[in-house]
């Protein structure tokens, strides 16, 4: 089989699974749309007046297996762009129609036959039904309007999966399998972390589990900006929109963006941050001695977002970012994007995230800027790059037309890359708002703006991590450390509660489960809300002024003082700060 | 002089000072407009063809002290309205021909006389120029549009103030003196806390000192909501209007809403945060066992204002509010109030605070809901005072439609009332969600909201507190703790920044003052800056590990080690808690 790759294969399989619904439906005479592969298999839109269901996956795939012991040979057709209309129709296949009536006169269209079904196809394929290999699996039947447009009808979209081998299914299906349990939407419910209402559509709700997390978050960076000398500024989110027409992107983004009037003038909801920091920067008179000027803000930002676009927390129309704007003299960008890139690494490493992809994106076609200046710019970043010993590819041309970019990816615990940094160095912002400083031979010089954020949207990265480590949070990013335990509610609950007051005096996120249900039910409860901790206290541990202690996912648990227990949660909690910041 | 109450003898000045710029502005023919009796004074509005400059204030009093000297006697004079819009006519005043033929027919009007100058006037006013006292002071001139309409002619309008002594006028003219230092506008702009800019009008951008502040502020409410077991929550800015219809602000509060459009539908920027509170409790089932629930939010919120009544930070388009709605059991009212008082008060003398107000205000005119509720509410809310220990006057029908409410007015430093608190039962949005929870008899029971802010906005409390203390920040919420200064940049620039590092390591706020200017300079801009500690670094000095230590506000200063120095700075950030919560 190896003389197929693997799109063919995929390709053909779609083909099968369309004849599979043919045989299964005849009576219901489906018409078929397009079946497309896609990443890891394929799909195909069919238009059926009986719903497929979930259950009837498990038949499709059964009448396929069966078309491949038919072993049936598959042969190409070709006809005119006419004969072909003219054959569809016979076929009674309107939506096939309407997709060769689009090809211009002249071109051949090919056909592919195996058995009692044909479909249009421009191949290639495989030679005989026989030769496909069985590693697929139907994964879900979802509607999708013809053609993509919500104003055509809705179809029935039967998405597979397919492999050549064996392994690679299983592989694959376990990948799926452990993705669904990460899925941070399933996640964030389970937890109580968020949740999502229509009133605000993709505009989570977070509640106080997940406001913890979000707001140590937000904590955990504002120890890297003490470390890194970055200075925190809050700014206006509702500007007037001649404030995107300085910035340009009232041009370009005005669509994404919400816009709303006072004063009888246009105001919009800001996008993003840097035009109310190129405003803060102009009010001040800076001179060399103050650069690099470094303002972070974590702005609530709004970006209006197809429907059909968004998803979960990663894709929202409102969040915020760790931003912050760096206005430095060119002269420094090397030191500062070493500086940028410690910090980037520091970061994602104390997170667990080990494996990095760094893409440093050059010069594109109608940059604006000298080459003088770019070429100080790249050569800066390169420089940068090779310094901190990183591994990076060169994305030649990929760059803003602004400045040039450097990417980093990182991979989930899963094996998923995902985008979260980005270093971006623009020319033209401080052009267009006229921002100088006064450098040191007392002339104004025109500064550098890098825009950078580190965990991009806080939002994103907070569904992206969700998944990484499967709702199991580090103790201090935990929304509830330790739930402290009865055995019971009569003779054990004043200890407890009055160890939880001392714990969370000393700043530990702890609650007592003072209702009457079983131990076991208990414990269970613990376990999925994954708090790191169980203190279990009856008779002998208030005899010890002790705990029982049982770390989530361990099977037993241990004995600790209560000062061995405080020494425990206070060395946990230094992980607060990266180890190498300490 | 006694005879006459201060009311009149304001009344009478005003005509005094009309009088003398009739006297001055003769060949210019002024017209006179409308000149009540204020708090403190009086104004008079005047249509006149030349500009009054605050330099012709004093010109203006030596006539009025002139007039008084001459010792006119001032005469009544009554007209029939038709007679009266004649006489005025004849005078060539016409503001006052608008005046009286607003007054319906039938009504005697009158005049008063003084030497060439008469007025329109209900009066009473005194007898005779001379008996006025001279304890006056015109204060400014300032643009004032006819009837406050901007569709009429600009008047100019002179404020003054006025009293019957001496001590009084100069007292009223000290403390005037001091708001004037304290005006938070003026420390904003002098500490590089926030400023203003009319790409967003009313709306301030935070400096990274402001900004240190505001979030120091934040944090304070945060470790009290951890002590009074409040949940922050984070909620959408941007919801569909349908939320505000369910809630009942739309029909009323729609005009001060920023309004925009999304997937075809209206949308609004949130004003308060209450409705989204309302969606979250409704999202879950609670049980008894969960209440009190209390949200706490710091979301951002936006109110059109406008453009003439906003000023400065105590009255913005957008802010946050320490704002928290607590879902609470009809009968648990005044346990919770008595916790509420509680809080604000420890709160509140934390931040120096002592002189307190603290009203109630019951059942209004056309208020919903039955009496029975209402008896309970008001009950246990007196009872909740009572049981404070606290004073507190009533305001007889002044509460809410929706419920009784506390309001709390703090006295500044210089004896100023501001409200910052307020606590306000609610019994109408839980009907309107038609929110429940399961009570202790397995039933489903209708909670109450308490819709509760301590410090209220934050940006007005930051700009009521930073006049309260002058600029001058205790320890923990000082934007810069302390700055280092080496006495020489060359000998001992590496030991003070090494100490700096120290501190910053520690938590605290310090910096280096590394330019080359002299001491007496560099101390200038400290005291300026009001940052609590300046610590001189020279040879003494890093001979033995210490530092030569001056308080803010202080002549001399003092020498502490380092190890000193550090447990002073560990002592008096203890402050961030108050002391009753540590």
């Amino acid at each position: 089989m190896a003389k197929y790759d693997l799109d063919t294969i995929r390709h053909s399989t779609a083909h099968l699974m369309a004849h599979a619904v043919s045989r299964i439906y005849k009576t219901h005479n489906p018409q078929f749309g397009i079946g497309p592969v896609i990443e890891n298999g394929f799909y195909y839109d069919i238009d059926l007046d009986v719903k497929i269901h979930d259950e009837d996956l498990a038949k499709i795939e059964k009448v396929m297996q069966e078309i491949i012991d038919e072993k049936l040979p598959i042969q190409r057709k070709v006809f005119s762009r006419d004969e072909s209309v003219e054959f569809w129709k016979q076929k009674n296949q309107p939506l096939k129609v309407e997709v060769v009536s689009g090809i211009p006169q002249g071109e051949e269209i090919s056909c592919y036959e195996q058995g009692e079904f044909i479909d249009l196809c421009r191949g290639p394929h495989v030679e005989n039904t026989g030769h496909l290999p069985k590693f697929f699996k139907l994964q879900s039947v979802a509607g999708a309007y013809w053609k993509g447009d919500s104003k055509n009808k809705m179809l029935q979209r039967i998405y597979a999966v397919s492999f050549t081998t064996k392994k690679q299914l299983e592989d694959h299906l376990t990948f799926l399998e452990e993705a669904k349990k990460r899925d941070h939407r399933k996640l964030g419910k389970e937890m109580e972390l968020f949740h999502f209402d229509q009133i605000a559509p993709a505009s989570p709700f977070f509640m106080p589990k997940g406001t913890t997390v979000y707001n140590e978050l937000i904590d955990f960076m504002r120890r890297i900006y003490k470390k890194y000398d970055y200075d925190e500024v809050i700014t206006p989110q509702v500007l007037d929109t001649e404030l995107w027409k300085t910035s340009g992107h009232y041009a370009h983004y005005k669509d994404n963006m919400y816009l709303t009037h006072a004063d009888e003038k246009e105001f919009g909801i800001k996008p993003m941050n840097c035009p109310c920091h190129m405003m803060m920067f102009k009010h001040y008179k800076y001179s060399y001695r103050d650069l690099p000027m470094r303002y972070a803000d974590f702005g609530r930002l709004h970006r209006f977002e197809a429907a059909g676009a968004v998803a979960g927390l990663t894709r929202v129309r409102t969040f915020c970012q760790d931003d912050a704007h760096i206005f430095i003299a060119l002269k420094d960008i090397q030191a500062e994007i070493i500086k940028l890139m410690d910090m980037f690494f520091v970061c994602y490493d104390h997170f667990g995230f080990k494996d990095i992809k760094v893409g440093l994106s050059t010069r594109p076609e109608g940059k604006l800027g000298d080459d003088k200046t770019w070429d100080i710019a790249e050569e800066a970043l390169k420089g940068a790059l090779q310094k901190s010993g990183q591994a990076f590819h060169i994305n030649e041309g990929d760059g803003a037309f602004y400045g040039p970019k450097i990417d980093i990816q990182i991979a989930d615990a899963i094996g998923r890359y995902h985008q979260l940094g980005t270093i971006q160095l623009d020319f033209q912002l401080p052009e267009r708002f006229d921002l100088n400083f006064t450098n040191d031979q007392g002339q104004e010089e025109r500064p550098v703006v890098i825009h950078r954020a580190l965990l991009g949207s806080l939002e994103r990265f907070f569904g992206v991590y969700l998944e990484h480590v499967a709702g199991v949070f580090p103790f201090w990013l935990a929304p509830e450390q330790a739930v402290i335990v009865p055995v019971s509610t009569e003779k054990h609950l004043a200890f407890s509660k009055n160890l939880a007051s001392e714990l969370k005096h000393l700043g530990f996120r702890v609650k007592v489960d003072e209702r009457n249900e079983t131990m076991g039910y208990k414990t269970r409860q613990i376990q999925q809300s994954k708090t790191p901790f169980m203190l279990v206290i009856g008779d002998r541990e208030m005899e010890n002024a002790a705990v029982s202690i049982r770390g989530y996912g361990e099977q037993g648990s241990k004995n600790l003082t209560i000062t061995e227990l405080k020494e425990l949660f206070t060395k946990l909690n230094l992980e607060r700060v990266p180890a190498k910041l300490r």
